[in-house]
């Protein structure tokens, strides 16, 4: 029950919004560790100084049951529907990579791999080459493929036999089927248009006479003498924080794949370590200039990730330690949140909601005496789609008119 | 918030999905015993001991305020949105009469009446005759107008002075409107089409002919010397249960309509007596060759319906000494609830959410002490629309991938 068109209702202020993510936060009881949660456990002071004055509820990042990825879980909690606003996993790929992309752009992922004497491929990860392979032989193309046609490939070398391909240009588009067999044993065929978009047409023309050059140019190294392209995706064109919201967005995070989505809701990125007090100090300087400040904070996560509890309390605890930083540029809005839940049971993202807070003047203090799964789940927020996180963030800063009269 | 194109994120694995649907079980606290609702003044050890690791929640089968039908409440459990797939009142007769109902076919429900000399009807229920004199009508219709043109006209009788239509052959659809006045005092309407599909005028046609057949037949009956038919409605060819969800389903149930409804759904449909030991061991015969079973329990509804409250606290505790022969199969996830509250006060179905409870490995443990409606209220699952239930039981299953990168 979004409501969509509230953009209408938007309001100028001079307030100040912060939504701090804590990415992949929310977790289950877990039976090793007395049923608490990983923010049960932890030691929160600051956090449980702020939790009584706060509204305290859940958010579904996507719908029930369903587990998102960092893209639709981020673009959510920035107020896009995430299944109307899909962002192809070439751009993910290449925003986590940190390349900037423009209006036009097309980015895809792209496997080195082996094939052999008649095509077939026979490694769909070239044995998983060396990253310093990988490097190569990107250095290599790149020199020898520089462009197709007009349309410059950008290439970036990740980790082992993967690396970003980003074509620029003029008259691209997305809706091309993936150069790869996503299997071994057939060989690369060829990008198709999958619609009737004439760009389309276009971008497969471009992808696979990238994919025959670069099997000329790599035919004599081994193992990996053939490349593949796949999530051939043109860079969004969304509307923007401020034109939807009247909002300055800053987005501060240690990660690029959080400031590329962020860039794509057109929030300026700002780069910082990976402490929370850098992230935090960041905000202040930025202060002035901005009305929303997006923090994205990564350890949560990745220690959901890696199964490790006490990884993932201590992370919480840095957190706390620092937000006393946080709190002295007195936001009118303080929402902590996460994207997505990343149990440490399950060892990855989940489908679970995500407990939120927002502390404001106006909020409604639910006096829970701390910020958890449990005191969330019967908070006076409720359980709400992320993406209609931000109305309630912007109602709280008196950025929203009355609808109707 | 629904997450409709969920079917392309279904993986398979080798999990079994319980649902075991305690019909109506959903009701309110009791004057006049304790405040105390049915499952919470039932004993019941076995749902006892799995209530605290299982999650809870509650299930709004249509929309806040609105009370479904069997049709709706068991469509949504099973996935479909109950607004957009409605199986029509002839259908849902059909089935509930245990009449297998193919691809095109047409069924509609029907009573006998009386109509006086210029047709006019002058008693809808025509003076509600015996069952025994429905059956010999039912009879001689079928001997005397097995078909009309090409249609074959499948008759069942039922209680009274009601009986089920069902035409058969080709080219028939539904979008038809009734052959019934609604009240006395006036003719019987020819039935017409209420849209532009061929198949609607043809299906019309053989109605008001079949209806006209049936006046002339029954001319020298008294009292009932005519027949009806409303409802007029084909079975719905919905999208069923391996095709959205990779499962091959197996319905247990005692009663006809919810194996016609699970067979709507694409599940394999198995009778049996109505105790619950006698379903469970139905589930575990069928356990090798299905993923998910759907068991259905009539008693909780029957006493609701009778306003019985010593019934329905029974029936549930019939339920739970069956529960260890169900837990000994070892589902993977079990899920008990109902396809909607059917409280002892009010004596039939209402809109009231229905308690839900989710028990697998990463289900979260709420660790609430029972399982009843007060401890649904402020369960992890939270308040959920029932057709949600089925990606969150997929999920649980490990049988859902994630959404985006």
């Amino acid at each position: 029950m979004s409501f969509t068109p509230f953009q209408s209702l938007v309001l100028q202020n001079d307030t100040k919004i912060v939504l701090l993510v804590l990415d992949g936060v929310g977790d289950l009881p877990h039976p090793e560790h007395g049923h608490a949660t990983p923010l049960e456990a932890a030691r929160t002071p600051n956090l449980d100084a702020i939790a009584p004055r706060a509204a305290l509820g859940r958010l579904l990042p996507v719908a029930p049951g369903i587990t998102p990825g960092s893209g639709p879980g981020h673009l959510a909690l920035f107020g896009y529907d995430p299944v109307e606003t899909q962002v192809g996993r070439g751009v993910l790929e290449a925003l986590g990579a940190g390349i900037e992309l423009g209006p036009g752009d097309v980015a895809a992922r792209a496997n080195f791999c082996t094939v052999d004497g008649s095509g077939v491929v026979t490694d769909r990860r070239a044995g998983r080459i060396p990253s310093e392979t990988c490097a190569r032989l990107v250095r290599l193309l790149t020199e020898k493929i520089p462009r197709v046609e007009d349309i410059e490939f950008r290439l970036q070398a990740g980790k082992g036999h993967r690396f970003v391909a980003v074509l620029h240009g003029m008259g691209l588009d997305d809706g091309v089927s993936d150069a790869d067999p996503h299997k071994e044993g057939h060989p690369i065929p060829l990008a198709e248009p999958t619609g009737l978009r004439p760009g389309s047409k276009r971008t497969a023309d471009m992808v696979n006479q990238f994919v025959a050059e670069a099997r000329r140019v790599l035919a004599n190294e081994h193992p990996a003498n053939a490349a593949m392209l796949r999530g051939i995706s043109a860079r969004p064109n969304l509307p923007g924080f401020h034109k939807r919201f009247g909002l300055q967005g800053a987005a501060i995070a240690a990660y690029p794949m959080y400031r590329g989505v962020a860039q794509l809701a057109g929030m300026s990125v700002h780069a910082v370590g990976e402490t929370p007090e850098e992230s935090f100090a960041k905000a202040a300087e930025l202060w002035k200039v901005n009305d929303f400040f997006f923090i994205h904070a990564k350890a949560t996560d990745m220690a959901g990730e890696d199964g490790n509890f006490d990884a993932k309390v201590a992370a919480i605890e840095t957190v706390d330690r620092a937000l006393p930083r946080l709190l002295e540029t007195k936001p009118d809005v303080l929402c902590i949140t996460g994207d997505h839940s990343t149990p440490v049971a399950i060892k990855g993202h989940s489908w679970h909601p995500v407990p939120v807070l927002v502390l404001a003047p106006y909020a409604g203090a639910d006096q829970a005496p701390r910020f958890h799964e449990k005191t969330a789940r019967t908070g006076s927020l409720s359980t709400l789609a992320s993406r209609d996180l931000m109305a309630i963030l912007l109602a709280n800063a008196g950025r929203l008119d009355k609808f109707g009269a």
